[in-house]
């Protein structure tokens, strides 16, 4: 069976490898967090490119032999210097959500909200409009949601009115589908669903990459004959916090070994 | 003149520099701000030391001969491993803080707020019972802040919110002097002022340092023999954004080169 290595920038990227689980709990996995370097989202491309090399060097001495970059800021600005570097599959999450977008939605009016470096790429503009040239695409940069998420603090009324004001110009601009274009919010699809409006498809990026995946292994069944033995699943971080435990607890829903790298 | 070497998690810690610069212009500085692996606050301490180590070296390479460390959460707890790892003088800013506090407070009841990191640590209240072991100590971590600054968000009605529900139990204490015991905390100095009350004194961590540092120099003349020549102020930064630019020229309320080391 072919090894998966998942990274994130820390642990919001647990939600791509619980997806991955679910839909193919065969494979072995690892998982890499780097939660002392979090979060990627507001550094520069440059910086987010140099730990995407690192964090893929440590998943492939770890014997991984397909990487899933599991951060959308990641995928947003590294993919490339990733594929150049190195010669196993690279698998990200942005073109796996904007193609399940563009497969929703009938107005073509699509909204995307993300970290400030996921939205200033303009990655997922440009890969809708490579599959759907006249889509309308508006986006949304929502930095303090991942600061929410990572305090828990996912349904209180200061986080209902932040989502408010973020979600509000994509409201007006009546989009019918909207991308979850970073793994942490799917944490918040409840109170984004009711704020955005129950005729806006939610697009949840960790569960069409977990998709891809599962499609790249239908295109190459060589890679996953099975060894009858029962999948190792390691989940390794660069630093190790109560608060990580905590959400890695949540995410899974069952308690979850985190070893420091 | 001795060159003062000063280095924070990220941009907050320019808040002592330019009280360094403000109250000694004639000193040399060097400034470095690991933006790249910003913030601290939520990290481990083993994670924090480390960082702290390689941040005093950047800064001895350049010249610094004397280190502040303009982080509440690396004074809290790095500054022992920096004293025993280099013999250079080290200023934190946590004592300036604790002793100003002790020295305002009449009735004894002092209130302190930070991140997760600083109020984990407990090494203000440590330092306050030191002073005055009557003192009653009430802490509150507030991790939100910090992003909410990074944003920008300084005077917005959710930043109220929270503030509100931080100060809360704090107020319930009935303190007469809060510590903001993290440098990003007196750009919200105004809001924390008329939510906890006119009453109440805040000690700002960043003044109070830039105080130590004058008396530790006043003690020590031979270190600031003048050389005649305007001093060099540099900032280097491990990653550079545009937000860090922005809250650099709020801090300085100026233009601020800043370098990428």
């Amino acid at each position: 069976m072919i090894m998966i290595g998942i990274f994130d920038s820390g642990i919001g990227g647990m939600t791509v490898a619980r997806a991955v689980e679910q839909l193919l709990p065969e494979l072995p996995l690892v998982y890499y967090g780097d939660i002392a370097r979090t979060p990627y989202g507001s550094k520069s491309a440059a910086t987010i490119i140099n730990y995407s090399l690192e964090n893929t060097e440590f998943l492939l001495k770890q014997g991984a032999e397909l990487i899933i970059i599991a951060c959308n800021s990641a995928s947003s600005v590294a993919t490339e210097a990733l594929r150049q570097e190195f010669k196993v599959p690279i698998i990200e999450v942005i073109s796996p959500a904007a193609a399940e977008a563009v497969r929703q939605s009938r107005s073509g009016r699509i909204g995307i909200i993300g970290t400030r470096a996921t939205i200033r790429s303009g990655v997922y503009e440009q890969t809708i409009r490579e599959l759907a040239p006249d889509s309308q695409v508006v986006t949304q940069a929502c930095p303090l949601l991942v600061p929410l998420v990572e305090e828990g603090w996912t349904n209180r009324q200061e986080t209902k009115m932040i989502i408010r004001r973020y979600l509000h110009p994509l409201k007006d601009q009546q989009i019918d589908t909207l991308i979850l274009g970073c793994t942490h919010y799917p944490v918040l699809k409840e109170l984004i669903q009711h704020r955005i409006g129950r005729r806006v498809s939610l697009i949840d990026s960790s569960i069409e990459t977990a998709k891809a995946l599962q499609r790249f292994l239908a295109h190459n069944p060589d890679l996953i004959k099975s060894t009858g033995s029962s999948p190792n699943h390691s989940y390794f971080v660069s630093d190790l916090t109560d608060a990580a435990q905590a959400m890695a607890r949540k995410i899974f829903q069952r308690p979850v070994e985190l070893r420091l790298a």
